[in-house]
């Protein structure tokens, strides 16, 4: 949003990001024809040469279109706009690879010879997949974006590697064979003595073929080197290959520990209450609130607002805790008439619960520690008294309860347990009283809403 | 237990549980049969042929029946029995492909041919395979379910993929090989000249012999691809099997990892402990209280009630520490003839604890900071003087000590002791004081109650 | 060291391990002499036969003995010596098992044919591998012993049941071609095509090739299954394999994460330090005390005397600090004549810090919070005015500082720092005055102490 | 930097680390060159024969020069320089080995025969291997180096295990078929008849082919055991692999799970925050301050200044806190001539903490909780009244705010929130009017000051 000098792009701009989008596209295919060019293609088609060139363009845009494009300090953390410093900074990084990978060799070694069949331009050619490092910081601000799922990226992410592996091993290796003097002695030769006449996709196949039945070492053995370039090369191919697995099983365990770890601790936990329940013989009842609790905190982890809350600094709780529970607080009749102040600090000092429908929140006698507000949902009174339980009465969102026991310091005089889903705030009766002492109107004004109730 | 409308099921009836159960065991049946039919029967038996019947009518009554079933609505956790919303519910999300997934294909294209060997038929009747999202969802729940080990449902569950995956792979290998049209340049073919003379059961042993020798990557090459489309499904197959094998050893390690935890726990804090005393050349008592007590807290981490309590609000917190502890406080001397309020409030502060045979409670000479109770277990009075230690007493569920310390602010006169396993009750100084000024009519009695004992 | 009623044996007991570790080896034997029987040998030779038989006798008495050793009761952790209670817990739990796992079936068999090589009684002879229970009960026993290396055990424990597996799967394929009609059509048939005539040693090293290759997944294919009845062995093999090996796998991982997790945090945390310091461009000789601080928590995680305290109940943590602190307490001269019930309370509140060498400890101006007491090791005071650091004494073993500022309540005159490693214990002021309160005598003499030194 | 006695080296001399890096090279060398020789050199050329004999030279001066360098003793963490202690250590620890993996076997073989071509003295010649200790002990240590990465130090340990168990089975297999005496019944006369007479490289590559197929569970099977002899070595080297797998596949985990926990962590707040966000229908403003607060925690981990600093002892938490704070505080208004005892005390109250761009830091309405004091960036003070939000002030680095509220214990008049990147100071209320208790001649300075501002 903010404004960037003349001619400068935001590297946030909507524009700019379907232009990265598009080059990242131009990528694949380059990290794809790459490899196949040096294996399979002695001489390129003319179509395929212009496209080439084509991708080439696009990315020499790209060149000067970066001396344009702002960047964040990573100090200030500021967009920086200044055009010289953006030039000095791209060319003391990446700008000579990002040439290198770009310059058309095969339009140079054009000029030298006739088919653009040279080796020596064709190695040069696979500089092209230094252009590779977009899609690996694509990945990496994937992988922080919420908008995605973080499996689903980083599955997507080894299956690139992998396919990509897979490809340049198998047109390597192919492109060993091709160039052996003693075709019948290759790993393809051997079981297919003519394989240079057969079709372009049989031989695409059945390279892809033996590079993934070695990557995934299965290693059949129809396809298997024959000579010590190919030994050579299988070898250097195995090794990575064991880094590989090991990473793609290290990534999976990760996820798998991750995306199972909240049902471990939910078993966990109900595991722990009924074994509880069950060693100390609770009635049914309790047994029931405990596990239906635990079973609400499961589904709602979500709800955890005060975890989340926590974890902020105390500027934004306040504007949190003013703009959802404000409106609340002061519709309460206890603060009838108090000052703004009051309700900000006793706002600031509230916390909010949900309860399970059937579970007790106040028990009969027990001493006032806390009050109460409903935000949602309902309870009920309930007076126990020899044996017998009386519902007394109902509250609904908007009422209160607990404020006698902490305005006067007498015990609770009712249960009382919800009868629905219900949402309560909480505020600790000591940090009542502090607000309280701290502004007497407001503490008078709230012992007349008190007495008039009663 | 809550009643719904008329002609609705509920999703916990009992005959539902088992009616679902009862399809589980079909769609195990259907993901059994449809690849196999796929592959091997180019035309359906008589008897087969009404057995798919069947299983199809047993999911066609379950489309109707879902019309039926209440469900429980994701935001007021509530059971939703409204016939139309749960119509809506269901047209607008799996209807379709549950009726597609019944439709009888093979019947319909006995109207086109004769012997219902269309292969276009029999892949969309690879939709039933849809019907596997419930064996899913089955999962999901046992999962959640503590009455079943979390190992073993886990690597049922593991199991029961790869031996898809594996009848998936060899039936549509074989399938491949059965439509090729040069039979020896097939990968049966090749060592099996006249395969499909072979008997239904060597066909179907040899096919699943090459898939799991393949999925778990043996890959001995006794039996492998031979032309460019077996070629093609390997290497999707061997891909597939890479991600399989990193998901299965990914559990594997997360089991395991979960499995040993607590030894691993339990070992380091032995070792600590071990080293502490070595370091510190302790004595052999002390020492052997330390591994005790960490050995029983290993043993009976089933007993650890406070922290099972500490995660559960304070409502149900109080009910439990009632039910628990109210009979035996109240039964102790000093608190003979004091207000039930009273106790209540002393209950609610009160900490269980478990302590092995042998372990100091308490210490001669320590400053008072709380007052026991025995649950159970008994307790032994040691004098330290000179040397020389005598026991003075013992204490047994019911009795109390700590008290005299706690009430006169004197050092602990004795160093008590237990004799066998104990469960204790500890009260905070601090909070039985505060409990005690808020009722002075209770204190009085408690002194009293001191008085007459001392 | 308790007493057992007469005859009863403990299981703890010296000789009843010894005889435990002898039944373990032969445990050990019995694994692998059953299934190498059933397979390679088609008649027991007379040794053999003799051997086999003075096994089953050992694990006969071992039944007979049982019902004469103690066990723990899982609820009270007592050991039951009474014969009754000891019979009926082993006859209803394994006594039939291990009745079955002892008869000498090939006596039997020996009434019924000549030769005892009959293929009924031979598999009922694997029942002898329920012995195995015995050396899985050891592991389960020896994962919670500290004096053995986890890592070791847990890798025992894995090769053990590797090498069992390989054994069993080699023996039974082999049993597989031995039994089959086709000689030359069988796995090892089809190499070695007089297989039966070679030596036993050459067709039990071929055995566990095959295993090993199949079971490590290597798979070469120069042994593989020939017929279905192979296929159908090969194919629950593999299964088997797969999950054998993703044990490993993560049994592995387990050990790795566990193992290397101390020097990660110790990585972490001297990074953040380091960062830390250079961020801020701190003075190298703060940079320094922080580094080498870290260090020496690594090096000496042993020394977290607190830590380990802190997990133990109260009055174990009496005794170990009045052990280890008292003797030390007592001999500071600002507790000189103070009575010893002050000192406990003093020592009950003591905590015990190590200190790398040149590290300050108290800072000039600082607010007096805490009182220190030189447990080993010394100490400097510094002077700093105008810029200039000038050494004004030093301290020892048994000295005190910082209690000027305590009993004053002024900031600290000096900077305090170790000049080598030193132990300090230390005491919060406001713990001190609390027990300077509590006792006004004691409080006296203290102040006495100090105006001497003054 | 500590003197030690005459010819007496510290481990830490430069020259010495330079003399053990040389050294861990030759081991290196060592290690690839004993196996080769055992298996592809039956006969020594001169120059290789002289260059081990330079090697072993160089051990030998290593033995001598051992015994004049310094070590750190476990318990004092002090080099000890006596060369009595020194020799004993060594004598009685690895003097022997070092001696053996010394000693000239090759030339003492020449005793005996003419080319050293001895199969005993080329096995005691495998001795040398002892030296790898080294190069153990060198990652132990770099492992603890933060300047060296940890993911990469343990890729290379890896690497290096994997291509020395490489080595060492390709020369090992080829050894044992080089002995046997019928060549065309080896694994690699099978396929290579002739072997003997193929060149030296070619005999290497098709060994280490052979191993590295082996390894990586590959095996292709075109060279496999052909005698029981390769059987029983492969038998040994595929259940070594087994381990090695599974350790590599442990430590990627490892590394993996220890890589991204970052990551997951920011992404687990990011989600947490703004599915609160949602269900409470936050307006953007504050939804944006969230996640801008949690995206600079991310990315600032280092900024977390004040975690670093409570792992830290008090005093080195002074050092720090007076270095980086007292300069700023001295310097605010409020505190003009103010003692320097006095600033101590506040500095040493004083948490930094990092606010990112238009975060509210204060609430208008709040109680004032702490005292503020901003290091860098700058901030705004906003009223809000009826609605309408008005910009009143700024205050940039060295600026105070909040402190009006802290004396004069009224509720915050503005929301103050940052304008960029902004370090606060914060001060805690209660801490700040304990430290001006205990100064009053302070605390009226600090009143002036307010009244003078005001």
């Amino acid at each position: 949003s903010t404004k960037l000098r003349k001619h400068i792009i935001s590297p946030y701009d909507r524009r700019y990001r379907a232009w990265e989008i598009f080059l990242i596209l131009l990528v694949i295919y380059s990290a794809w024809i790459c490899p196949f060019e040096l294996a399979f293609l002695r001489y390129l088609s003319k179509t395929l040469f212009h496209v080439d060139n084509m991708v080439n363009g696009f990315f020499a845009i790209d060149i000067v279109v970066t001396f344009f494009v702002a960047f964040l300090d990573r100090k200030s953390y500021l967009l920086v706009d200044d055009r010289k410093t953006i030039a000095v900074r791209y060319l003391t990084s990446w700008f000579i690879l990002d040439v290198c990978s770009t310059v058309p060799f095969q339009y140079i070694s054009l000029l030298f010879q006739k088919h653009g069949g040279d080796l020596g331009f064709k190695l040069l050619n696979m500089l092209r997949l230094w252009r590779l490092r977009r899609v690996s910081s694509l990945f990496a601000r994937l992988e922080k974006d919420i908008r995605f799922n973080y499996f689903w990226t980083r599955c997507t992410k080894l299956v690139l590697v992998t396919l990509f592996a897979v490809h340049c091993a198998g047109c390597f290796n192919y492109f060993i064979a091709d160039r052996y003097p003693d075709a019948r002695r290759t790993w393809i030769g051997a079981v297919m003595p003519n394989f240079r006449a057969q079709s372009l996709w049989i031989r695409y196949v059945t390279a892809m073929y033996w590079s993934i039945t070695t990557l995934t070492t299965t290693g059949y053995g129809d396809l298997h080197a024959e000579n010590p370039r190919e030994m050579l090369f299988d070898i250097f191919y195995m090794l990575f290959n064991l880094g590989l697995t090991a990473y793609l099983i290290g990534n999976m365990t990760n996820l798998v520990v991750h995306g199972t770890s909240r049902t471990r601790k939910f078993r966990d936990k109900i595991q722990a209450a009924s074994e509880f329940a069950a060693r100390n013989q609770l009635p049914q009842q309790i047994k029931d609130q405990m596990l239906s609790h635990i079973f609400l905190q499961f589904k709602t982890e979500g709800f955890k607002q005060q975890e989340t809350l926590n974890g902020l600094p105390k500027g934004i709780q306040s504007s949190v805790a003013n703009y959802l529970f404000f409106p609340v607080v002061r519709n309460v009749y206890l603060f009838n008439g108090v000052s703004q102040n009051f309700i900000y600090q006793v706002v600031a000092e509230m916390q909010a619960d949900y309860f399970p429908p059937k579970e007790d929140v106040v028990h009969q006698r027990e001493a006032p520690t806390e009050l109460y507000i409903l935000v949602s949902g309902a309870v009920e009174y309930k007076l126990h008294s020899n044996g017998i339980e009386q519902v007394q009465g109902r509250a609904y969102a908007g009422d209160m309860f607990g404020e006698v026991g902490v305005l006067c310091d007498t015990p609770q005089p009712f249960t009382i347990s919800t009868t629905e889903l219900t949402q309560i705030l909480r505020l600790r009766r000591t940090a009542f009283i502090n607000i309280v002492r701290g502004s007497i109107k407001d503490g008078t004004l709230i012992m007349n809403n008190l007495l008039q109730k009663l």
